[in-house]
């Protein structure tokens, strides 16, 4: 039989791969594979399902992530999926893989993150399933959310002309991981020194939120996106995620890009291009949306929310734009995780 | 801090423990953690989930399972989660972690079986996770489903004198991975020769089918259990969660057990108690319930359908009655997983 190695696909690569063979056949199945969450109708209401599978080693490490904080990032990273999907997660399951290493205590821990994000959001956790693992900890959550039908707000929708908006700040996450990693590579004594005043830096690596906050403001300011996602791998993986589902092209501006001080301070120390790493770092879980472009005053008065290009006509393809006006194509780093 | 080895608590006290302090608070969760599935209304129907996590090493050994048959088994035991709530399954999502030993057509052919057992039972794969893995392969499904209020069947229904009924027959699935186990072992050229008559207890093992005839059945007579569980960690154990969860006792009579013929023979040659691994044996998806004594007369023409005793006052406790009328307190071995 012949092997094709899957790091030749990419994960996206092989996931399409994959599922490009799936029909769908149940009436009440709205949309499947291919968005944050899939969409199913069951009456009044739309309910929206995610899932994430998390691998030690892989997702995390946990020399430096405290279990009670995986555990609420866990839950939060699926909340952020529904609410990319302009819905309200309602419901998650934890299916949990433990080897030997972990105690009760430790998994106690896990749970007590897991329940305070739950608590924080309003979410029931309503099931799942835990058994050992021969090696290391394994995390799977799958969650439930729901919509109004004409609420829902897919990837596809991107518009010639629409406004492209990010919000909070972006490589701000990976930052946090750069700067753990530094400092679980120097093994120092005591890590809380070089930790002083980066707080905000390894709570957004560590403990992010989803941005219920983003969500409410849009509804209250009568503001509907025509596409939205989240940002896990990084803006510019996700912006051509976009553009390539609704056949358009986009323009962003890198003097727009909402950038952390304290990250760009430390980007330099580091000897890193803080740009790549708001472009491409991954793990912020803000939103990026597009809207129409009749919404630009309604759009201003908004917290937190940045206005960083725009989409274009498919020809242009998909584009950053330099300080200096010069046209870089933007490039989808994001996790490539089978090499 | 204190340490406690999960051994001590084992898998149900650690569920239970992680569990009891998880507080449900949206008004759309009908049933949490404790059941076949959670229950969720949305509107007209009932919605239901349910989820699995497949490691590896611990719930199967890909020397003996084809990877094909390793995604139907993943997809049909969710089903049986979801018909054992009497409820439609109608859709999943498979996460996957895969280490670099996997090829694309490793994964295609785990992706032929789940496409198999969503067409046969009528399932939509909607979405998923898929990320690299360390060591092995991780498969996480979840599942959804739908049944209207009044059907739904609990664990804790179960009433004095309702009889006590289960599908097809136990302790096959069990002994199909003995022969399994016997012959990887062995480590022969060509196991065909050891395999040859005995294809029933390997699909019954490698190929486990959901028992959606039955509840098919069930409804076309009118008989609506009152309690149910699909049996995958074996009848003893199961039967002791409806009683425990019902407030009852219980009496199994060993010489009512349905035990495939070829399966008794198999035991037999390998030293065995046929009867053990009927009650503790695990794997059959086969259906568990107690229903009404006034239903008698219907249960009687059901196919596949087996009267193995009968719901008595909690004090009695769970008994099995032997051949000779001698009675046994029920031993729930199951899957002691972190053992």
């Amino acid at each position: 039989m012949a092997r094709t190695e899957i790091a030749s696909l990419g994960e996206f690569g092989l996931i399409k791969h994959l599922t490009e063979k799936i029909n769908l056949t149940q009436p009440s199945t709205k949309k499947g594979v291919g968005d944050d969450a899939a969409v199913m109708d069951f009456g009044n209401k739309k309910v929206l399902m995610t899932t994430d599978l998390l691998l030690e080693g892989i997702h995390f490490n946990l020399e430096y992530v405290p279990l009670k904080h995986l555990g609420y990032k866990a839950a939060v990273v699926n909340f952020s999926d529904i609410y990319a999907m302009n819905g309200t997660p309602t419901q998650i399951t934890v299916s949990l893989g433990i080897s030997k290493r972990f105690s009760v205590e430790d998994i106690e821990e896990l749970y007590v993150g897991l329940r305070l994000a739950c608590e924080r959001y309003h979410v029931d956790l309503v099931g799942g399933d835990t058994c050992a693992s021969m090696t290391g900890l394994t995390i799977s959550i799958t969650c439930l959310g729901t919509a109004t039908a004409k609420d829902i707000v897919y990837r596809n929708g991107a518009k010639v002309n629409d406004l492209i908006c990010v919000t909070g700040n972006l490589g701000t996450a990976y930052m946090g991981l750069q700067l753990l990693e530094r400092e679980r590579i120097a093994n120092a004594a005591d890590p809380s020194a070089a930790f002083e005043g980066m707080e905000y830096l390894l709570e957004r690596q560590l403990k992010p939120e989803a941005r219920r906050d983003i969500i409410e403001q849009l509804r209250e300011s009568g503001i509907k996106p025509t596409a939205m996602m989240d940002i896990s791998d990084g803006l510019s993986s996700e912006i051509k995620h976009i553009c390539h589902q609704s056949g358009v092209g986009c323009a962003i501006y890198e003097d727009k890009l909402p950038i952390d001080f304290k990250a760009a301070e430390l980007a330099e120390e580091m000897n890193l291009n803080i740009v790549t790493c708001a472009l491409n770092g991954g793990e912020d879980y803000e939103l990026l949306f597009t809207c129409d472009l009749k919404d630009y005053e309604k759009l201003i008065p908004l917290e937190d929310v940045y206005l960083v290009g725009h989409i274009t006509k498919p020809e242009y393809g998909t584009l950053l734009i330099g300080r200096n006006g010069e046209e870089l194509e933007l490039k989808a780093q994001g996790w490539e995780a089978f090499k």
